[in-house]
């Protein structure tokens, strides 16, 4: 199986508590990917400007990592930035030029559109849905945030009701369902349309809602001995859940909990080091002595 | 083998978006005591006033709980008041009356010096030494608070350095120590004296810090479909660790790991009604279906 990911491609800033990146490779679709692509071919939909470095498309394409939906506009590549605070889970985002991403509307080729597997990284409801319409793909995961739920929330309810899963934060399950309990939230969210329900609590970890009402799964976050910047968790965590579970035969409770697992171990890689450093040197061996340690941490 | 918990014994008045309950049986060492004597005898140490309802006495007496070192002193009982938010993880302390708490110096009876378990409630770390001095436990553990971590820091080490572990939440475990990350936390209390340290994160669930480097457990804490009132929660959690943990043969890490789960699970059946009303009820078969909830939850 193979999956398609659709979202931002960047150059981002970064400051934490650790050090500075300056334009670094970033953006929510190139987390998902380097992620997913540890276990399947993944094709890239995004877009860049003609000042994104070249060795970003050569390393992606060392990857599993198809690039052929990577539009080039003529402008400057979306930039990120952003400093984080001593307590690592807050962050200010400092400044955000969107460039040639403003004017983005994605065109699936060929086999990007026939992928089993679709994710729709945080964009506009309305493209979501332009990509869903061209996708023919057999399971949709959708991220959004707090912006498209407050100011598009008709465009983004269409969305819902077209895909399998969804991927927010706490506060987005909040805001998204009206309701402050995490489990209800769930249930509400379900009624919306996507029957799995994944709901991410960063430094304290993630809960798996299934298709089925008593189906709950919670997993802490690995407690890392240091956080050198956490950009991209969220995303590196839906990747290593999309991934996996599109190596799976079927999409079932047990599946999609372990999917959380390595979506758990693929964030906690992307945490050790800037930007996508450590998720780029990640290998195999690596994952599944993660994975080991989350079952470690967790079993009694 | 028995415990010996020295705390508060109080009535409390608390509001929750759920309700109200007026000068209800509260105080930490009636909530550890409801918990752990689900596992083995208790002696409660503590003192209340001449107003105490004498149903809440007979009602620990016939839970395996020996009053013998309940003192009565004349005046009136600790009285704490405090209200929860709609967040129920928020709250404010209203009012306290310590009324004949101010002047209690725990005397414990024969009985309660010879429990092999011993676990000091909140108190000043002063009162604490002076029950560590007339205990002959085995095993000691220690409940504290930002009050004594900030005013009585000397008290608190000479405590710290003579008990086996210590229960904190995550911003009492970050103001002890000095340090932000929760694993260096945890290294730097073990360093102080508790070779075990237990990080209670509320809605986040717990981490346990084993004697050795490497010994870390994490478990979430069980979405509740609604938190009716959330006091007493940490003082269950304790109570059901610490009975679980005196019916074992030895104090090894799969122990401790199980003694968390107890915890949680007491906690967890706290939080469902007012005061320690579920926490009466709870009987065996509840706490081992469970203790299987949050296997079902946790295991992948």
């Amino acid at each position: 199986m193979s999956i398609t990911v659709v979202g931002s491609v960047a150059l981002d800033t970064v400051e934490t508590p650790s050090g500075k990146n300056i334009e670094g490779l970033g953006g929510a679709a190139v987390y998902f990917s380097l992620a997913a692509a540890n276990f399947c071919p993944v094709h890239l939909v995004g877009i860049i400007g003609d000042d994104f470095p070249e060795r970003h498309v050569r390393l992606l394409e060392s990857k599993q990592i198809n690039t052929d939906g990577l539009e080039r506009a003529p402008g400057k590549t979306f930039r990120w930035t952003g400093r984080y605070h001593d307590d690592i889970n807050e962050r200010d985002t400092l400044d955000t030029q969107l460039n040639v991403f403003a004017d983005f509307h994605p065109k699936l080729p060929q086999a990007a559109r026939e992928a089993a597997f679709l994710f729709l990284g945080n964009i506009h409801p309305s493209l979501q849905r332009e990509v869903l319409e061209q996708s023919r793909r057999r399971f949709a995961g959708v991220d959004t945030m707090n912006l498209w739920i407050n100011t598009t929330p008709d465009d983004l309810q269409d969305v819902l009701k077209r895909v399998d899963a969804i991927f927010v934060n706490d506060s987005e399950a909040r805001m998204l369902s009206g309701v402050h309990d995490l489990r209800q939230a769930a249930d509400l969210i379900r009624a919306m349309g996507p029957g799995i329900v994944v709901i991410k609590k960063g430094e304290h970890g993630c809960l798996l809602f299934g298709q089925e009402a008593d189906q709950v799964f919670a997993i802490p976050a690995l407690p890392l001995e240091s956080v050198a910047d956490p950009t991209g968790a969220g995303d590196s965590f839906a990747g290593g859940f999309m991934g996996y579970l599109a190596t799976c035969e079927s999409v079932d409770f047990d599946a999609l909990k372990r999917a959380v697992v390595y979506g758990s171990v693929l964030a906690s890689f992307t945490c050790e080091a800037f930007g996508p450093d450590r998720l780029i040197e990640v290998d195999a061996d690596q994952i599944a002595q993660r994975y080991a340690a989350f079952k470690a941490l967790t079993s009694f």
